[in-house]
């Protein structure tokens, strides 16, 4: 049996069910986080707990429960459904009211949640991906991890459509990010990367990248880069919570690239294996800060 | 009781829930009509279902039935409920799988709706309202009319928040619509509003007002007017299918004005009332056609 979240209780999915007047049902109204599960255990769970109340704060929402009680719900959730390796997932949205644009502040919210067993995937990592470039046409509050992803889904269905593993979004001349992932390209040994900004979603693993490149000594610049700059560029590699680091092999869409080598990305890979491996055998406990 | 559509049955309220894996409440991967009920009949249903068509069609939805049984299912649910004025709500969602960015084709969608009983704003068509001009942050594909409308909503409560019926919002120096409104200035006798495009959801109201214009020889000019000419202008009103036409007393906001005497904005709202008497008393069906 398989077990959610719906507000503090973990509940089986069979019984559970959503109102039909919930905000997130009609305008999408609403924050998520997905948290990676290794071992059983949360990892990055700070950075995902910060960046999540960030989201309500900018949409004016409330997050019902402390991190400490947000951390032993997802733990309940995660040992009641025996996961191992996977993620966690959960939302928050506005609440129950009878539909109107206007929502009512005070209204309880409705936290929801539930696993997915997810092997890391080895294979697109050694061999690399396929990405789709097409135009970024998302609102200006990138930042802000709501459930309102319709651009993302056309992104990545498109994506799909034609044979590639993801989308590669860029508004105009300047590439944001995946639809689901961040952008990187490697410039003669230095990793460049779309800063923190309205246009994009700054991911955990994205700062989490950044923290290991320092480690590594490689030279960083968050700064918007250009589709010259990844048609130049001598590697490009994406980055999520869920596929971790994946080297591009080529871009096609609305222009071409096409990478050989990846030395900067292997090594960044190398050493984020080395950190999960840590983690999952309880000597390491990694921590990425979001504000 | 009260009765909502779910799929093609008309059931107890109540006894609604909606799937916890629903697209609608992950992705907000859906689109919604609201049709005006006079006298317990349909409004300009036509150009409704028309649209409706439309923005699934433009996300790669299908609507899972014709609309006939769609004006059908309408009736019941409207009867069922003995609504006589206000409007029915209806959203099609992408359907029920595991959450994935990546949707799979051929997946039945779900079909739900609602009544609400809603009287013409007749105060508000007299007195004017205030309206609050703030940036338009909304993606770039207005002219689907999904349920992703998280930008609409911050908007709408910003405008509440200080003090105004409805925003009006401007990319830039142009203004596109209001949150759930669509925004006409007159100038000289002359009607101008934005022109169907990416950027606006092209309202059936406007279109029918677009079409009393016409019969009532006032000039029309269908084009991206600025803030600077809505400041300038002699008037300025709002449509939708709830308000029907609604005149602007001032802006506040990002600009200001202040409008005095509309005598064209009464005149097209004297005509739309005289409409729909005629439609509630049966000796007329007016159409508006979408596409």
């Amino acid at each position: 049996m398989s077990y959610v979240m719906y507000n503090e209780s973990i509940i089986p999915k069979e019984e559970a069910a959503i109102s039909f007047d919930d905000r997130g049902y009609y305008f999408g109204d609403g924050i998520y986080e997905v948290i990676r599960v290794y071992n059983g255990k949360l990892f990055l769970q700070e950075g995902h707990l910060e960046r999540f109340q960030d989201s309500a704060s900018k949409l004016d929402l409330t997050v019902p429960c402390s991190p400490d009680t947000m951390k032993s719900l997802l733990r309940r959730l995660i040992e009641k459904n025996g996961l191992t390796t996977g993620y966690v997932y959960f939302q928050l949205t506005r609440g129950i009211q009878a539909r109107d644009h206007l929502y009512q502040r005070g209204t309880a919210p409705v936290l929801t949640g539930f696993t997915k067993a997810s092997e890391v995937p080895f294979a697109k990592q050694a061999d690399g991906i396929n990405v789709y470039a097409t135009e970024d046409i998302r609102w200006l509050r990138c930042d802000i991890k709501t459930i309102n992803l319709l651009g993302n889904v056309l992104a990545k269905r498109a994506a799909e459509d034609h044979d590639c593993a993801e989308a590669l979004q860029h508004r105009g001349e300047v590439i944001t990010e995946g639809s689901s992932t961040n952008a990187f390209i490697v410039k003669d040994e230095t990793v460049i990367t779309h800063p923190q900004s309205n246009y994009i979603l700054e991911g955990i693993t994205k700062r989490y990248v950044l923290q290991l490149a320092k480690q590594l000594n490689i030279p960083v610049e968050q700064r918007p880069f250009t589709i010259d700059e990844a048609i130049q560029a001598d590697e490009m590699f994406m980055t999520s919570t869920s596929i971790e680091i994946v080297p591009v092999r080529s871009i096609k869409g609305s222009f071409q690239a096409e990478y050989g080598n990846d030395p900067v990305t292997k090594e960044l890979l190398g050493e984020f294996r080395r950190e999960v491996e840590l983690f999952e055998s309880g000597d390491t406990q990694p921590l990425v800060t979001y504000n």
